[in-house]
């Protein structure tokens, strides 16, 4: 069986999290970085491997996929080692959940609405400060759903092991974190700040943690 | 076990694709309407269903579920019965990435780009030409996408079983087929077209299926 192949850079959230769940299986992979300020994830070498021009792309023995639930479910399934998606029937519902919540409410909010427009400001745009106020309140509105959806007191999302939710979730929190909004939102999120910080010392956040 | 809940109306493309999971599993059901048209589904009492106001929501034995992929894969591990999600780990990849077309790059041009403003269009409004062909032109991409995922030549889309893409593709191209912009889309797209007119035939589309 020939290693895994990522196409994506690691700055990339979606692409944080596949590098996360190899790790956290401790399978070896290569990385092919794909650069998006040069508009690399547009060019037509790429949209063969991702049709909608969307990072990552993974490769195994030749098989390919895109979209990162499958990638996250299918890594979990081929490779040996820890299981990632909870065995038990109602913990990996709410898995499946928050990932869906995070893919479909709180990814563009948080990412595209604060934490691109606060820390990549265009040069001589004037920053729309109602756009982000509107973003930071539909974000806090996701987070909340996926505090409702974790299955507190256990320490990760979704019971006493790592799942694919708390690696798609982490790389949002943690540009989140960086930006005045979302520390300010964190604070009223006790649930999720407290598994944020508690996260941070997994070998697999710290080996994969933008600079 | 008690029968499940299903709050949602028949004619909405998601709620059709659960109705159609438990018919396939010979699940018996009870089905709460909720009715889109005086914002019922986003009044407090299907907001505490479902956070974001979507619908379907779905109930069992007092668990509660939101967001249609992780109710598809609940219903097939809870219930007995034919298994939805194919068990070859290359077919339930296809499967779980056309899930993630549908949801992220089809399903809203395709409904809200055009079905919904031909077959409902806004009385008093001029019909926006130019947004409906952007909107083919999307949706047909995503299309031809789901094509190049398909495992063809097995009658549904990743196999000899009908799986939980299928059920969420055929509401979809169900609403499409019946636009212009449809009918001349699905005669590029033969491999649809062929799936498409093959499961007309299944009991759980023609029970299900709008009037």
């Amino acid at each position: 069986m020939g290693k895994p192949i990522v196409y994506g850079p690691s700055y990339s959230v979606y692409t944080r999290a596949v590098l996360m769940a190899l790790i956290e299986k401790k399978v070896a992979y290569d990385q092919v970085h794909i650069e998006m300020d040069n508009e690399e994830h547009h060019a037509p070498e790429h949209l063969k491997r991702h049709p909608f021009g969307m990072l990552p792309a993974f490769e195994h023995n030749g098989f390919m996929i895109y979209e990162t639930v499958p990638i996250l479910i299918y890594i979990d399934d081929a490779f040996p080692g820890t299981r990632l998606m909870p065995g038990d029937i109602h913990r990996r519902t709410r898995a499946l959940q928050i990932l869906s919540v995070i893919n479909s409410y709180a990814y563009r909010p948080i990412i595209w609405g604060i934490f691109a427009p606060r820390i990549f400001p265009r040069p001589g745009r004037i920053v729309d400060e109602a756009a982000i106020a509107e973003a930071a309140k539909t974000g806090e509105h996701a987070l909340r759903a996926i505090e409702e959806l974790m299955m507190t007191p256990d320490p990760f999302l979704v019971g006493r092991q790592i799942s694919p939710a708390d690696l798609l979730l982490e790389p949002v929190v943690h540009y989140l974190e960086i930006t005045a909004e979302g520390k300010a939102m964190l604070g009223r999120l006790p649930k999720i700040a407290a598994w944020h910080a508690a996260i941070q010392a997994r070998p697999s956040v710290k080996e994969t943690v933008p600079q």
